[in-house]
């Protein structure tokens, strides 16, 4: 795609108009506040993905006007949550000046449910504010967080985003949605479109066709309220940490981990972490080394040989009756302790009484949201490190595991760039991701990144990884690798977005998708 | 919705271009068979819901040969797997006289991979092909089946049926499908859309759009392959029978059940069963009761003394590893076998030598197909009993149970039918299906039975209680209920159906959507 404006008369129009709707205040157009309110780790494209101005209802209602107004100036907006899609944009629009609709100001958590486990919440509604809305109600409820706990849970969770309890699949916990459509009308999914339905956060596929899945990455809609599930405090927590002293033993381990997850031993989604990222939660860079070039392999193998390192590490937990739990830590034992050279270590609380955990990792594994990974970012050195996520979705297999590290750790590398790979696994499959750190004020790394990570949609494709989510600035490349029968998905997606959304205001572009009015 | 018909002429012209098509066999239009090839317990308006003709494609090309006729000859085509969506219709189309599209004879399994346990199915493979396949070839992994082993794996899978592993939740338990859109193009959702993506059948969520349940009781498109999930063998399996003495034991069981499947001491979906159904199984009601009118309190009381019975009883099982199971059993049996008078036993099997089990309860959990249920519809004698399902989803709590239980019971007793009622129990939801059963050679009572699921649509609604899948003769009717917003599930469906399936072709009327030719 070309880069796309709007019409800076039109732009003018509308600013005026949704001015008068949401009142003084709820229109951001100061370009000073507006240069905080994109990208933080953005391309070096100069102008690309800047809003133009920023709203912020404050109400189903304001949503529905905004889009009416949108509608009428013909003007997109592109809609975020709290805008902390970091590492694949932020809070940028796709289309260059447009606005950004804002949900933060909607934030109210509706209803916890005690009984059933679930909490209904509207977008605004960062993962501290549900936890601290846990918390202080004194409910009995865990909820499951992602690494950095500063975003929106629904906004985490339709952008297929994940956590590290055992309700960390985000999109696979989500239950009933209210939905504002481009066209203003409002819609609830499920059982939710049967008025006072007492199982609208229960049931999760409604009568007829299930319609959830079609707003997430997604510019069908606009997502105003979401049931949410949580569980039920486990007596028992214990997190676990293998250490493993080769690159080689991921592949061992991944075979040994498979089975454990398809039959749930593990029930969380464990976390394996390359040494050079795991000890970039705790320092920087030039700790270690202040050459160009990536890490040689003498300083990895000195960062590895760090306590509570290894080649890979692998996070992982354990919940419920305690029985159970010393149980499967034998069991998990056997498959993954007796690996050559691993170490493989518990810690084991009271799920009912929780001490505060000094351990960032044990917090995650525990839906406790925390913001202590963000240093990650910085390895490269000062306080504005970026990253890049590249991130691709494969079977829980060595092969699977080999193919993907050896292609992004070479390219990465041959990048000069260090690789900084973690696997997280679900149940039945695994997403790599590798955070492509740069410093965000070395234009020519800044630069490199993005190449490298664009290079990679195109070779991790030809070897059947397809990306799960991806940055702005190549959305439009992964939804091209998404080839089979001419595109059929994205010819798909086009015929819906041009019936929902005739006059395309709704987030152009997102996951490459485009109205008719800016395809060409 | 009035009766609707296909015109004649344009009938006869587009069966012979379905005969130059498809050859000679696959098009069947002799009324003699077609007879039995529609809804063994229809409903008593005369010709409603008729085949005119059924259409037997052998191919993914012979089905888009089909659409592209369909297109031509603007005839609609009612899309089933192997029609045995009993109690819902059958092999039955909505619309009077139009073409059956089955896909019985395209039934290969594509696939089974071991290592992340998954089978590739077309949609003519029944539960009992895909199990055959799997003793067959060795295979060391366990499905999921419904009562009934005869029906489509991919059919019983998009109409959100269940099955009675911790797999049971079928739409939950696809992963990647292949569908044919009305124009006749081939899609693959999810991963599939990127050629030779190895992770299709293993990861769920894809990039953009989740589109997967748009194909679930839909009339989007023709399901050609879908993944089906299944599970290795468990080292243990150990089902579980609980009988409960009293009705309102009900109310204690599910309070004391929730916190079990929430936290997943129990896994799989238990079935909880009413005295009447469970006798259904053995027995016909002559054997009983001659009376005429609902099974009189004193008769119930019998049954309920019968050996393995109880007003209540709840199958369930156990799955893994052996001291796993064993606390697991412990915690029912504290939690569950010391309700007042309850009666708790378990049986235990060796998962990877399993004997020949001649418990249908026990062979169903441990994903082995039967047909030894279907006696349940000769209740009221003879062979040719019917019942409609009437399948209400809620949370699972005393309260919930307790209302749908006597709201159903309240209205089937005073029809003069008794209550055969079952709850089919989920991770955080259950449903309510009550087996309307009759004898179809018995108009007045055939009469009935449809007269009072259709009122229960409303009062049901009314509390709260929606439907999550329906019989033709009232899909319009349990779409009337989902009336959030005017309508707007529906409403947001009609722009779908008239964007991806404009001519209308595709099993119009399906779960109360029609197509805008169709639409008064």
């Amino acid at each position: 795609m070309p880069v796309i404006t709007i019409d800076p008369g039109q732009f003018t129009n509308a600013l005026a108009a949704f001015q008068d709707i949401l009142g003084p205040g709820a229109v951001i157009e100061d370009s000073a506040q507006l240069a905080d309110l994109g990208d933080p780790f953005a391309p070096p494209q100069g102008d690309w993905y800047k809003p133009g101005a920023v709203l912020l209802p404050a109400s189903v209602e304001q949503v529905q006007a905004v889009l009416r107004i949108a509608n009428e100036k013909k003007v997109p907006v592109w809609t975020n949550g709290q805008g902390r899609n970091n590492g694949y944009g932020g809070a940028a629009p796709r289309v260059s000046g447009s606005f950004v609709l804002s949900l933060k100001r909607m934030n109210r958590v509706l209803e916890v449910n005690e009984q059933s486990a679930y909490a209904l919440v509207e977008p605004g509604v960062r993962f501290f504010d549900l936890y601290d809305h846990l918390r202080e109600t004194g409910s009995k409820l865990w909820m499951s967080v992602p690494d950095l706990g500063w975003g929106s849970v629904i906004g985490n969770t339709l952008d297929h985003g994940v956590g590290y309890t055992p309700m960390g699949d985000h999109m696979n916990s989500q239950c009933g949605m209210e939905v504002v459509l481009a066209n203003g009308d409002v819609l609830r999914t499920g059982l939710g479109g049967l008025t006072g339905a007492k199982g609208w956060h229960v049931y999760k596929h409604g009568c007829g066709p299930a319609i959830d899945g079609l707003f997430s990455q997604s510019n069908y809609g606009v997502v105003t309220k979401m049931g949410v599930q949580l569980m039920p405090a486990p007596e028992c927590y214990m997190p676990g940490w293998l250490q493993l002293k080769n690159d080689s033993d991921l592949e061992v381990m991944l075979e040994r981990l498979r089975p454990l997850m398809l039959n749930g031993t593990i029930p969380n989604q464990p976390m394996i972490i390359n040494s050079a990222c795991a000890m970039s939660a705790f320092t920087q860079r030039d700790a270690w080394y202040t050459g160009e070039g990536p890490l040689p392999q003498s300083v990895i193998d000195e960062i590895c040989r760090q306590p509570m390192l290894g080649a890979w590490v692998m996070r992982f937990a354990l919940y419920g009756d305690e029985q159970i739990v010393e149980r499967q830590r034998e069991i998990v034992s056997q498959a993954l302790g007796t690996i050559d050279g691993a170490t493989l270590t518990f810690s084991k609380y009271d799920g009912h009484n929780l001490p505060e955990l000094d351990n960032p990792h044990e917090r995650v594994q525990a839906g406790i949201p925390s913001l202590a990974l963000d240093q990650m970012t910085r390895w490269y050195g000062g306080e504005k490190g970026g990253h890049i996520g590249f991130s691709s979705a494969m079977p829980i297999t060595a092969a699977d595991g080999a193919a993907i590290r050896d292609l992004v750790r070479g390219e990465v590398n041959a990048a000069g760039l260090d690789y900084s790979g973690v696997f997280i696994v679900g149940k039945r499959s695994m997403i790599h991701v590798c955070l492509v750190v740069f410093d965000t004020e070395n234009a020519a790394q800044t630069e490199t990144a993005y190449a490298v990570s664009k290079s990679m949609v195109k070779s991790a494709a030809k070897q059947g990884y397809g990306e799960y989510r991806s940055h702005l600035d190549f959305m439009d490349l992964v939804a091209d690798q998404y080839d089979f029968n001419n595109h059929a998905q994205r010819r798909f997606h086009e015929v819906l977005k041009d019936a929902l959304d005739p006059n395309g205001i709704l987030s152009p572009g997102k996951q490459g998708i485009w109205p008719r009015v800016m395809r060409s």
